[in-house]
């Protein structure tokens, strides 16, 4: 059998070049979950993928460190999501598979900004990631009303943040979240296999 | 920000190599672990990760298609579990993000075979991949036996994917995938930041 040696997840082209350009401060959490909101609407007007963006910030000067969209379709792998493309984008560019050990600072660390509440996966890859604080745009329940499906998450997944140390914040612009999902969905956009992939 | 253009998780040349020489044809559950559990103890040897090995197999002919190691701490990346890579690998060579979408005949499909049960995250993950069948070795109890976390992973994780059409079975081979984890907590093998990542 030939295997090849690499997993390829390419960034979009776009989305480097839009990064190039951003402002990288983002004083208020409104302001960078409108942010990971924009990196949602783009992916679906560039056609990379589905309608979910997240973005990686440093907690104490709410600087940019790393962004990601959903690139499933792009990518053949069902395990490139947007959060997870930020998680790995924040450690490979800083070195290290766990933020925490990154914050030397007390106090200091990296917050991940996301489009929509977490799937299964990707709330249980949150706590290996070493982010210390969540903050979330829409919910599980908007993801599943255009189709999507969030797969088998516990009910008490923030609580089993909080337990680990992980603070959460939820509804955050959650109307332009929705926005862009209810986008997606009226402009053909391919909910697919819903109940298989996100 | 100057980012990266693609994430970038390599696999390791010995497992290229092995799996190049390998026979491709494992008749049997017990032969089907047995590999996937010399994968981990191959990755302990040469240093390139964690006690975890996986493989994907055909159902029907059970073929090999597919492998993964843990690739956490040489990859930067939290996400590089054993699973992740082996099901990620499985859906690029195949060209789709959907294994389930490639079983055309009735009864067909494919079977991820794990050393150890699948962390949160990895769980998560199976039902997205589009795999039918989860083969594990060692339990959640044993990786944490020697100080690896789980992850907060529901307590019915296996009724949660039976749910979904994906039948699961565990303690195959158990004894051999636990003496893999032993050697590594043995042989020195860090168990890196146990609590945050595996």
């Amino acid at each position: 059998m030939m295997m090849s040696n690499a997993i390829d997840i390419r960034i979009p082209d776009w989305l480097i070049e839009l990064v190039s350009k951003s402002d990288h401060h983002y004083a208020t959490s409104k302001a960078r979950m409108m942010f990971a909101i924009s990196l949602a609407q783009h992916n679906i007007d560039h056609g990379t993928g589905g309608p979910f963006g997240a973005a990686i910030f440093d907690i104490k000067t709410h600087q940019l460190i790393a962004v990601g969209v959903n690139l499933v379709v792009s990518s053949h792998c069902s395990i490139a999501h947007a959060e997870m493309i930020a998680i790995s984008m924040a450690q490979q560019q800083l070195g290290s598979f766990d933020l925490a050990n990154l914050s030397q600072q007390p106090g200091r660390g990296f917050e991940l900004v996301t489009s929509c509440e977490p799937c299964a996966m990707c709330f249980g890859a949150i706590p290996w990631s070493g982010i210390k604080h969540l903050v979330c745009g829409a919910r599980d329940e908007d993801a599943r009303g255009i189709g999507f499906d969030e797969g088998p998450k516990m009910d008490a997944w923030r609580h089993a943040l909080e337990q680990r140390g992980i603070t959460v914040e939820t509804d955050i612009c959650r109307q332009s979240a929705i926005d862009v999902l209810q986008y997606y969905a009226t402009h053909g956009g391919a909910i697919y296999n819903a109940g298989e992939s996100r």
